[in-house]
């Protein structure tokens, strides 16, 4: 574990990182929010991870390459998650490139005395036009549109668009004001904007290249959003923020306190998302070398809180028992009426969820993991302040929402931190104490991976017991060597263990892990192991009968799978079962922007998927109860 | 004919009127805007008007007794051209009551955590329920919907509502900030109000009694309005006022061009029309005794001027060739967003149409005549400053406007009014001259039915040519007596007919009938008629082929049938076939807001109407030419 930095890119994305030596080019890729397969749990045996490099004539395993430079790297589908997904699964929601807003450049017919035709229904009927010899010339048969797989899932397929249902196309009352002066003014030539069964601008020449959606995943703590070409389907920019609502509290709770306790606190949080997500598309747009008026269409994926704020929607109820949302269908609104600066004519889609506590983000997760189409059984955990879990398959699928807690995220460890620069992220413990902390530099504290990375070698040194117990002094096991042995202080009265030396001249104090930081976990991954078990109960299946175990988010794709599994926080599966999918909830976010049927899907499955409500259950009492224990070696 | 004015109050519609003594109580109803059946074109041998009367044990022939005294009148609704019309046809828009706009009052079980439904989803899961108990209450059988014919076209009927296409119902997202409040303010218990895919409301309590529709007839000069009761399908009160919008001219041109020369031309405009369709909302509330915001949906019907200006789109390219609209379908509008005064969720809408000059109103004749449905072919004729023509069945509907001129409504004649009191709206000619005067006083001038009526009579006497030439002096025929031939005197050089001598003590001039007057009637009568030749032509029949000829609007049910053949305005058609029909536009809007099949059958009707442009045909220019002329006796 050296600090040197070294810039990766990765093709065709166009996405750079920094990272350590010694780091592989899958861990680097997921840091760059590309799934790779892992199919043998990273330990280079299944070779569905190949990746080209300039220097290199042959592909190399992205699992088993160590980063030591720069590197130029290619990833071909075949070798990506989502896409190899497609081929293995035969269906997903992603089949086909088929936005809901399109663009049809028109050169009408002027009216004449052979042609008194309206406004309306001139438009119309070439947009029906237009639509249909775009489906003849790329689409033969368009009967099959469910069952049929593209391969790579983003053909240029533009097809099924608002011609599906002719006689439901209307003209929104807003546009009609302007119809015949935009019509006349530009010579009967203009570009239709349409959403499913309705047009809603008209724009004056050719503007059908510039179609761009985003899709945003809007997290309690972190808001990522995809620019994206809804021609090509590529991602053209990302751009991340902190959600400014943070300032009333790290967690959905206080900011539902927040709304409850202030007479304008719901529309302050409201104006505050609204906010992030204009700096989000600006951002973007800006990147991408684009006009904000050029994005039509903003899909939100989130937790039902986040959901509700991003629509300015009460949020008390969540909060007070038995916690219910106010919406769980998918919600179309006005981007204007929001105060969203995309097309003003643009569309809002907040995706649909399942239960207060099991939001949209959870509902895109599964579409993106193609969970419903399969018939082998898988999990899905996504990690954050709460752990949502996904399980079973195309039969049935459960669904459950846990306390994690915010150990995780840094939150409530003495010295934790989020995944930032001098956080520590990796810890291994061999003769002595190596770590790795992001940026390469003088660690400042701990994440969520360094932490569960530091739990499960100290559980294997035997410096910690599987009670949770932090060792000390003649209590240490006597095969432990000095140079661990003496990193065990005491802090506040307790012990606790040194995992980086302070640094004299800065005068830092040590980074330590603390018995509490210890117990702080325990209530964590015991919360979480405890839903898995019970939707396990549910379901009437074993561990060994889970075909893959995916993490999803940002946490799910830094731990190491071996630690989370080593201290308890995953299921004793074997490694190359755990699949980490990155942004998973982006990823479906995305996906419901690129293709109606997704859409569908999403909408489907949120009906379909079934809640289990742990607190009304005695086997997740009993279960939780033992599961704070760490497991024995 | 005399002066002497009669109360005749029509049962169970409670509408009074006041009438001469003489006039019929099958004029007398049609005034008064009820439609009765005169398939024997008035003369007493259908026995289809028998109506009621307080006094008599037997029922009478309302075309045959003459009002002398105050009368209390029953009408069946074997006796009513509409509802007689269902049973005749065996299918029509009216079918069903089952209006769009749809309330359901609810008594949800609160959320627990057995039953963790978010708001939303609870909500519209009540609303299915509750709309499929009602179908199943009163419709075993909903599969016949479009088929199965209700008797009466008013029975209380409620099915077939929001749960049509049960994935489709969404709630809309302004409702969702209040949706959490409202009903735990309310322990669940409270009402829904949809419009067919949407719940758009929710109110505390139980407010499905209060369910009310506005249908308009939205006219150049008179905007009509019916304030139903959508629970029952009856009509609950009626107001009537004038266009403030003939501040700016009496025709649609004029208004055209004051939106093209003022820079806020246009706004004033849509402004004053809903400035006006406020005020009979108000007014037509008040008279029912129920609050505007009980008002959920409003529906509009005029010629595509109107209809623009409600919605305020512009109207430019109406009056400029090739003359087209800038919408003719139909279109759905937010109530606030227009600023119309009804519930603030309520919804517009406005009715479809064919072209520029053939707007929804007459499509809404079209539908109310239920000529789509008819296997024999029938001709609609309503009659304003543009003459609007439909002919045909169910095979084919052909439909043309005609520029009649504004000579039927008063305009460009020397002492030409509407038909409003002091009016001669009857003229008959015997040895002397005998007129009816609107409320029985002193003539103050001559409206459009007094006008067809003089002529017919003079043509008869031989005191007009069939050229139009108005005969003085020795030209006259010898045969006409001296009461008459004195009548005959010079207005500004020209020889002019007195209708009714001066009234020495008010100092009036005489009531004349000038040759102009008669060369402006020529213009327009002829235009007509060739445009009803022009379809016949085009639908390549006879005019003994046309089964019925409906005369639509106020001047259709005013005019004598048989003065109108004379001069040569209708085609010389057998008198039992002319049927007046009332306000059919504003019965066909009434429709559409009491069934959403009549919504679907004018939307159907307005695609599948076949206009003939007549500026185009050769045919027509011929056929106008020679139409100038009276028809010989």
């Amino acid at each position: 574990m050296n600090s040197q930095q070294n810039e990766i890119r990765f093709q065709p994305d166009g996405i750079r990182i920094s990272v350590g030596n010694g780091t592989t080019i899958l861990e680097a890729a997921q840091r760059a929010g590309i799934v790779l397969n892992s199919f043998c749990g990273g330990v280079g045996t299944c070779d569905k991870c190949l990746v080209e490099l300039q220097s290199q004539a042959k592909p190399v395993k992205a699992c088993q390459y160590h980063i030591t430079g720069d590197l130029v790297v290619t990833i071909p589908d075949s070798s990506r998650f989502f896409e190899q997904k497609i081929l293995e699964e035969g269906i997903t929601g992603t089949a086909k490139l088929d936005p809901s807003v399109r663009k049809h450049y028109l050169e009408l017919t002027p009216p004449s005395l052979d042609d008194l035709r309206s406004d309306d229904r001139r438009l119309i009927d070439a947009v029906h036009e237009s639509a249909k010899q775009s489906v003849e010339a790329v689409e033969p048969d368009i009967s099959v549109e469910a069952d049929q797989i593209d391969a790579t899932g983003k053909s240029g397929a533009v097809g099924k668009s608002c011609e599906r249902d002719e006689i439901a196309l209307t003209i929104d009352r807003d546009l009609l004001g302007k119809l015949p002066g935009v019509l006349r003014e530009n010579n009967f030539q203009v570009t239709a904007v349409c959403n499913d069964d309705r047009v809603f601008a008209v724009e004056p020449g050719d503007t059908s290249g510039e179609l761009f959606g985003v899709a945003v995943d809007v997290g309690t703590t972190t808001v990522v959003a995809n620019l994206v070409d809804l021609n090509s389907g590529k991602t053209v920019a990302v751009a991340s923020g902190t959600n400014p609502q943070v300032t009333y509290g790290d967690d959905v709770i206080s900011r539902i306190q927040h709304s409850r306790d202030k007479p304008d606190g719901l529309e302050q949080l409201h104006r505050q998302i609204i906010g992030c997500l204009n700096e989000l598309v600006r951002e973007t747009s800006q990147k991408a070398g684009i006009a904000a008026e050029a994005v039509y269409e903003l899909v939100a994926a989130g937790n039902a809180t986040m959901q509700h704020l991003v629509l300015g929607v009460p949020v008390v109820q969540i909060a007070e028992a038995p916690y219910v949302s106010a919406f769980s269908a998918a919600i179309n609104a006005s981007a204007q009426q929001l105060g969203l600066k995309i097309n003003p004519h643009g569309n809002v889609y907040v995706m649909p969820s399942v239960a207060a506590h099991v939001g949209g983000d959870t509902v895109a997760v599964t579409l993106s993991a193609a969970m419903r189409h399969s018939s082998s059984i898988n999990m899905a955990l996504d990690i954050g302040t709460n752990g949502e879990i996904v399980l079973g398959n195309r039969d049935r699928l459960l669904t459950c929402s846990t306390a994690a807690g915010p150990a995780f995220e840094g939150a409530r460890i003495r010295q934790g931190m989020r995944g930032a620069t001098g956080a520590i992220e990796r810890v291994h413990i061999n003769d002595d104490v190596e770590i790795a902390v992001i940026g390469g530099g003088q660690a400042a504290g701990i994440c969520g991976s360094g932490l569960i990375d530091a739990l499960a070698e100290l559980l294997n040194a035997g410096v910690i017991e599987p009670s949770g117990k932090l060792l000390s002094g003649d209590d240490l096991p006597e095969n432990i060597p000095a140079t661990i042995r003496r990193r065990v202080i005491e802090v506040e009265g307790r012990p606790a263990f040194v995992l980086a030396e302070k640094d004299q001249a800065k005068q830092d104090e040590p980074i330590t892990l603390t018995q509490k930081d210890i117990r702080e976990v325990q209530l964590g991954k015991g919360a979480i192991y405890a839903g898995m078990v019970t939707l396990m109960h549910v379901l009437e299946i074993e561990p060994d009968q889970i075909s893959r175990l995916y993490l999803a988010g940002a946490f799910g794709n830094y731990i190491r799978p071996e630690s989370a599994r080593r201290i308890g926080l995953l299921p004793n599966i074997e490694l190359s079962r755990i699949q980490p999918i990155g942004n998973a909830a982006g990823t479906g976010a995305r996906e419901v922007l690129l293709s109606r049927l997704a859409r569908k899907h999403a909408k489907e499955l949120s009906v379909e998927m079934e809640y289990v409500e742990l607190a009304g259950r005695a086997d997740f009492q009993d279960i939780f109860g033992s599961s704070m224990m760490f497991p024995k070696p």
